[in-house]
């Protein structure tokens, strides 16, 4: 546990964090960390701590400042803003205890979606799993789809990024026959906004073969595509 | 406007509709009348009226019950059960000044949702315009809906009901050219149930050309469709 | 597909859209991009793409920031900031294969919606199709109303914005026979708040022949009314 | 306070209702009682009291199994089923101390809202009020409200009743210069169901001069239109 | 009409409000105008309209930028910062064809209610009509309204205003015998935040008589106040 | 685990419940069951099993052919209608190790709530507390809350049970020194139906001192308040 | 595409539904159907026709008398009323081409969960998979769980199917490494009811590895743990 | 009451709160005050108001902003940041009549729970009573609550602080035998966002003895328990 360097109240002394060093070793996969509300020195102050340690650490949704905080304390990290994370490899590279087995494909709907994608491609990466990204092919324009669904079929979980009306994994579900990780997102406007209609949708789906994370979550998505693929391993 | 039969309280007396004889003449379409909520005696008198004056009319939403109340009373009248609909022609047939130009094209996404799509056809039918179906070609089977897809293209105006996630009229919307009138309908259960996911859904197309009417309203798709109609005779 | 100029991370190398060049030929409809969330930069190089192939296309929701860049790097387009549109013609025109026949008139319930008004008429005008506006005519000072109803009635198409409690399509829905497209704004505050009231208003007309668009969405109301318009050539 | 015929257990004894026998005394208003829950043998206990006290009652929401069993105990009451009202007169007649000057006018959208009309109309005249009936004219055929406007006009208070989208309180309110009080019903079906939708409409009138009532509450609306009448006679 | 000075697009030359600038004469009361969204720009020019005809307006939701405007360019009118009023009388005085009899109280719950009860205060003012202010006297002390409740009274109206819980109105409204008019204000957070809890509890409320504006809207409450004083003179 | 008299399929033999025996050694309270869902027979099964131990036991929602069946059975159970709860004793008397000192009063707003109080009554009485009803005393009538306040104010913890504007707990909080246990109940219809209304106001108590249950959970305030009641002993 | 036996209107000799016999073979699982909304006949007719092909299917949400009317009619189908379903072996045995690999734990955290938690056990078992199940070991009473826990974290998927707070999966998702498919049942009353509260908190669960399928969805789950168990073959 | 030095228009001489100097006295705890909307100026008021009359005074939500004046106006408070609380002692001590007696336990989920979390500590501290801090002991991670269980149990209260899914005081109340106060936080995103989520599951707790807050009020759940403590003494 961290000791925290804010007010020195009755409160003072606590730490902003309980941070797991030995994750990988525990549960196969690295330590990760949510970045909104970390300021860029308590950013630093736990890549430090994992750098200390030659343990990898991954943290999302990072801003450009947590992230130019990090390097400018000469930690090494590498920084993916398209899919705004933070990370730094530990003794025995990514945060993974070994390279998984099998791919990820990532889809979204439209190109704002890709943050959320991205989020979720570039985690099942430092897990260690491989992640095919398929944007831009929403169901109002059917053909982007079926172009690539030849190549999406191969994937032995397909994570479907959409927005609006959140119809991309129904469509894919029913042409693939792997697992369908959906992950609504905040696109969108009016009614049913910041991804409610889609998440119900999702919820809905007459597809077969769909579950759901939260709203933007595709870190989450990353963590249960990456759990899946562990077990091919055994 | 019609006497009650009801109780002779203090406010005893009052017609329970006020209903429009000339209709046809001054609109274009016949008299329509909502069937919940009346009983059958009411709905005898009002087709009895109608009939009187030689006049079309429609009721929607309506039971065995009413639909033989009705029958027995001696009034002639077509009884379409799978669309809920009591028709009667008037003097110059069925519920309109004119037939109708062009085609519009009901579909469904399940077979659930086929009452629905009836009441639309159906009451389309009643003013004079032609109606093809073709249901359940919901999206999580593709094949199904692409193999109609080139008939559905020929339509002016295509009405696609949906319930559960409601992709439908999304992914038709991308495939064709005329205007799509969505139906969200509330088949489903659990997080937005009776409708609403489907609604929601539907208001966030990603594909332009949709607009929506309220949930289970196949009747009125069934007007903004025929007022579309009406206009290719101009 | 065009490469986005962002951040050089693993995921660099992502377009940030995927452009239509051939829609109008296609759908006889001119290509439209969503203007939030794109860099002034990322609007140059779209105007810049379509410029090259004397190819028309419509931005929407387009900020001054954007238009000015558009109009700093040379291109031609025209901004029509009351209706935050961003228009650039083609070779043979502005967006559309042939002009539009018909009229669609654009209602307003008050000042506050006709930025979303302005929208709907600037798209339709776009695709070559004839817009008269008819703004502030809200039910709660009926006389305004009818005092246009005559030359509204004469439209083949009527779009009516509304927000707070969504009445006027109702309203108009009954004074008119050509169909009605509803748009609900976010105009209103307190409960029902950001179009929600106006939008179930709207889905619950007790008048026939309306449906529905999504809170704001001028665009789309526009699509649909262009849709029925282009049936009108048949 | 009444005691309960009901179990005899550990709470036995306990009253199903403290009634209040000098309402009509302290508040120039006779007391009044909420039908639903109570078994028939309560409503007669509860008119047998009144009436031995001829004070006058009037209870809401009162099935004819009720207002049989307090007819069948010999007890003098009016039953308007048409307002689902049961009143008992007292010693100086109705439930008021005396005549309220001015006059009420109900109006309602369509004749499924008449029931909660009538509650509010027959509650008025409990009170010694004058209430004007103008059922079914609602906004989606316009010229019905015209045609009684004129009339409407000289009501001291407006009582507007209306379910679907809700839209009679904005336009009447525009039109006359009294209050008026908006009755949200629970007509209509789909999205914003079971009044929602007209409640949110009502809240958000774009005209002035409108307060609201609970969703198919005509007595409350009859207790705040007496209350400003009675203001009148000072 | 005024033309607008925004920007010369094909949409140019629209007016931004539609003025009234008979309405005193016509319903007794004189025009309002909805401060939000207006540029001081815009204000100035709506002022200067009514001043150049010696006509009363009131400006509600004014900000101090609007109100400094009004005054800079050297229209008499008062700012009352307080109910965030901006109030300019005209040849016959303030905003009414006559001053109203009667009195309306308005109460606020906590005092963070006070701009919204300020809001209605000044403008029953405006309309002529006295109003007398009671604030903070929440039910959670109960106190303080019973400290004031004989003067509350003698109102003939009253208006209470309170977020939270929204209990005042109720609680007020068996203490007296006037209507009493309900405004949620969008004090409080977390579940039921923004004055959704404030308005359903209003709504719901088991005294008789009250009946609700929208969230904060205190210039709705004080209309509908004003035309029940009006009555008083007839 | 008491194995089900269900159907023989292969996932026959599953228990219904797991019935915890020692609960009282453990815990201080005896075993509590939910009524809703079991047959007569399961409830039966149940009582059996823990007379067969001589252990108490608390059934909550029962209904009259749950404790017909009990009785019918020949088990010693005392059934309370009011409260819907069947209790039976253990060796040494009812549901508790010791008597709990001090004093729970349980307040209703209207004579609707109180099923929901006696529940909670019902059940402290179980768990070897006092518990003193104060039923009908909602904030509309003032008086007739005041009228008990001071035997109120002696209890160690209050209940305040309420449904529609749920305004009881916070008039009461700012009135005791105790804590208070806010039960909304499911009582009044419309706008926030369902207890809605009453759960977000008394959640947004502006009186300090009022936490709050589930809906119609009477049950729940009563372990709550028991608990309390028990520190009282050490 | 069966032809319906229904009404013989213009609408007549549509198909109630579409079957699919060639499921099996094409993605490796048998057919399924819905059986809500099936009247004994058709699910008669529906068996009948996969009987005559041999082919394996699987009706969920059977009810006594829809499994009664197929085995009067002579087809051979098990029914398991626990779970609801009712399932027909094909030439090839059981709903699968394949015996699937690896083994599902399925867990609820009450009694009332049951139901859906055999809907899907008794899914992925016509799937040909292994289904553990671990009843009644929700989080109120740890020691359940934890009991239990060893066994559970052996499975490849773990489906945690809860209702009420729904914090089953984010306990059980911290104890294991497989992912785990929540499942929300509609158990439980009150604000959030019918599965709302669980469905949310399943989706905003802190534990990573969870996605969530619709509420009392155990079919769904079943057909994600499948499809994953599937993979483990490859 | 404080003279307000706000504007001086024909509203102005408003106080901007009711200050209650004689609280200790009547209640046994001090006065506290919400500082949101609160000016630096109108806070060191308030502050200097309590000091001249040697009273205790709490303000919650405190700014450092608030804090710095205060302290620059020479008044002597303690500031907490980490409880954004902001506290001056009076002539006897702290906010209380008397020290409490007994133990609070506040536990967090996350460590974002923890400005919620040290509200509730700081402010029972304040009002003389013990607080236990146990933060980061969320259910994901379930060794780190078995860690401190022990010493929880200890507690005569306990303050369960979550956001997210808000499983926490569920899990606590089945371990310990005091009465759980549950605040749900904001913490968390996407579907059920802003602490919805949260407050829903933990009024559906399956564990007995939690009572509920609202969203991040640590003052109330500290009054709450304050309130329980201060029955201990007697």
């Amino acid at each position: 546990m961290m000791a925290a360097k804010g007010p020195k109240g009755r409160s003072g002394g606590r730490a902003f964090a309980r941070l797991d060093f030995s994750r990988t070793a525990r549960t196969g996969f690295g330590e990760t960390v949510f970045g909104p509300g970390k300021t860029p020195e308590q950013m630093v102050a736990i890549f430090k701590a994992f750098a200390s340690r030659r343990t990898p650490v991954l943290a999302t949704r990072v801003t450009p400042e947590q992230a130019r905080a990090v390097a400018d304390a000469g930690l090494r990290a590498d920084y993916f803003p398209a899919g705004r994370l933070l990370a730094a490899s530990g003794r025995r590279g990514r945060g993974a205890a070994a390279r998984l087995k099998g791919r990820v494909a990532v889809l979204t709907g439209g190109t704002a979606d890709i943050p959320v994608a991205e989020e979720c491609a570039g985690t099942v990466e430092f897990f260690g799993g491989t992640a095919d990204r398929y944007f831009d092919v929403g169901v109002a324009g059917l053909h982007r789809l079926l172009s690539v669904i030849d190549e999406v079929r191969k994937a032995d979980v397909v994570v479907a990024v959409a927005g609006m009306e959140g119809a991309l994994p129904s469509v894919v579900s029913g042409l693939v026959s792997a697992p369908v990780v959906a992950v609504p997102t905040s696109v969108g406007y009016g009614a049913g906004a910041g991804g409610v209609a889609a998440a119900l949708a999702m919820l809905n789906s007459c597809a077969e073969g769909v579950s759901v994370v939260n709203i933007d979550n595709g870190f989450g998505a990353a963590v249960v595509a990456s759990r899946m693929l562990r077990r091919l391993k055994a």
